[in-house]
């Protein structure tokens, strides 16, 4: 199974601006690249803050295709939301949501945040991609990327335009360089 | 007189790798990208972190033809260093250092840290470009480009590969959308 991380951020490195939950600073562009791009998941892996900043729209646009998974501390919490094969929360490590997945013959996986989920993800050297949106945005403060401190090597792929001032970055992670 | 932020930085936006002072993280690519662009500027400025990172490589290469300008709360602790016209050492404000290289028919200034000398020109309006080098690397952890809360749009300008792995991403920062 491939997994990909997706994330937006500023050009100083924040996936928020400043205290605000949530990719409200995100373009046009973006949240039609992301919206896009997703089809092409069978499967996509987020934490309980992305669910809740947006949940309403995960509601109502669940389908068989995708399977979305909520790792949270407190699955219980959401056992009203739980729907087998379309929305699941649980508490499990990345490494056996991993394995559980491939299980289940899913084939492409998308991480999509928050920055402890990222982080975690990148620690147990998971990801094979990041695909990180530019925002030509400074915030000076916000939400970190990566949330602890780590030395990680990554490998241009791809470079492409989403708009006049957006750019979409692709890199691929090798394990033989990875040392988090 | 055109002013210009030049950086280097990590795909989740630090200037330095965690604690270490100085640049010795960039790319092969970006110092040869610097080293050139530096040649087109007749002034350029940064903080004392920065002389001292660097104060070998910046005694051995003074030229009458750019004037390097070091903004230090301290300007008597390097009475040593100064030479008028090639080192010169201030606590000037921002504005009155950029006024009087305009008195000197200075015409291209770059701003090149670390991250509070970038914040204090972006927070004044004193910049008309910014040049960001990312390197394929993630930190976690490290100084940030900007130091403050903020909230500044710029428009890409150009984009350019230096190396396989590092692109040279150029913005202007219109003053009609500057609202830090």
């Amino acid at each position: 199974m491939e997994i990909v991380g997706i994330a937006a951020m500023s050009l100083d490195g924040f996936i928020t601006k400043h205290d605000e939950e949530g990719v409200a600073f995100t373009s046009a562009a973006d949240k039609k690249f992301f919206r896009e791009a997703l089809t092409a998941f069978d499967c996509c892996i987020f934490g309980s803050k992305t669910f809740l900043a947006d949940k309403i729209g995960i509601l109502r646009n669940l389908t068989p295709e995708r399977l979305r998974i909520v790792l949270t501390r407190t699955p219980e919490k959401y056992a009203a939301y739980q729907h087998p094969d379309r929305l699941e929360f649980t508490s499990d490590s990345p490494e056996d949501i991993v394995a559980d997945l491939q299980k289940r013959k899913k084939t492409r996986c998308a991480v999509l945040g928050g920055g402890e989920l990222y982080t975690l993800f990148l620690a147990k050297n998971l990801l094979d991609e990041l695909w990180l949106t530019i925002e030509p945005k400074m915030f000076g403060d916000g939400k970190k990327f990566v949330t602890k401190r780590m030395d990680i090597d990554v490998l241009l792929k791809e470079i492409r335009k989403l708009s006049e001032n957006t750019i979409l970055l692709k890199y691929t992670i090798e394990r033989k360089i990875r040392n988090p």
